[in-house]
């Protein structure tokens, strides 16, 4: 029963935002080191590929911060969080080694993303659930 | 069992932000096709109408994301997603035509909403479970 | 069977945003009134005192939307919504008095948030479940 009624609870929420300028789309070590090829064919397919790496970046801190893991050094690898549209475009998280431990350590079982810009800014939320 | 314990899942998460002087609020056909004559007349009661506009335009935005559904075209009805107060004041989602069918086929029965306007920003979030 | 299926439900969520420069933090009034003595001391350790204090104002705001309460007068006690950082960063909820209550008298048991800011803007989103 007790496993019946945990399941789908929340275990963590995350919000973030970034000016859009704010982030280094530009730098190619920056957009190697922190997204998945699949990640950067699709925002360098898109109208305004800043925009689209940004909203990406707030989203992936959004999910960091969902995890409830302690705070992440500088080595944190954010290209463990993967963040793609699925067939119907939503937004839909794929996590990868050490994202995908602190996550299966926890018992999440699911996180679903958000993610929007305007003409500067890129907000993102994350929920993730047991 | 499974039915209980799929009960209150989380099914999508949507968030949208907006300048409130880029939601076109003066302009009556874009009032008169997007939201509904309780919404028009709640928002003009308001002390900030194009605030009240702009806060219910991302809202309805925000539930549309959390739907996950397909994107929506230029036809999209976005009066079918109708955002109102409820008795203490908390905004509160009603699905209507297409929006509704939507959410019925995905099983959804609930979706939560939140606005927040600042002097030049309106940002909501929205929540829709199983 | 229905306590078992209402458990973890989504109940509330919240979502608000500040100009960092629009609260007060330089105010003692303001501050003593509605921070707990704990917020005081971990806001001013931060590396932006200001910025702390912003975004732990919003969530305070953010939490107390999701409880879904009627509106609050001037003489709401924000002071009562308490959040402070768990021993893994993630801030965490402790609710007071009349929050607390407000909470029991729904049935909530989980509220969760999230804060952020950049540069000019804090932003929170908070979750509560049954």
């Amino acid at each position: 029963a007790s496993a019946l009624s945990s399941s789908g609870t929340a275990a963590g929420v995350g919000v973030d935002q970034e000016l859009i300028s704010s982030v280094p789309s530009w730098n190619p070590t920056f957009v190697e080191r922190n997204f998945t090829d699949a990640e950067i064919s699709y925002c360098r397919s898109q109208p305004s590929p800043p925009s689209s790496f940004a909203a990406r970046w707030v989203g992936k801190e959004a999910v960091f911060k969902s995890l409830g893991v302690a705070s992440k050094g500088a080595a944190a690898a954010m290209k463990d969080i993967e963040i793609l549209p699925n067939e119907t475009g939503v937004p839909t998280v794929t996590l990868h080694r050490e994202a995908k431990a602190a996550a299966d350590s926890k018992g999440i079982k699911q996180i679903l993303v958000s993610l929007s810009h305007s003409e500067t800014v890129a907000i993102a939320f994350a929920q993730a659930s047991t």
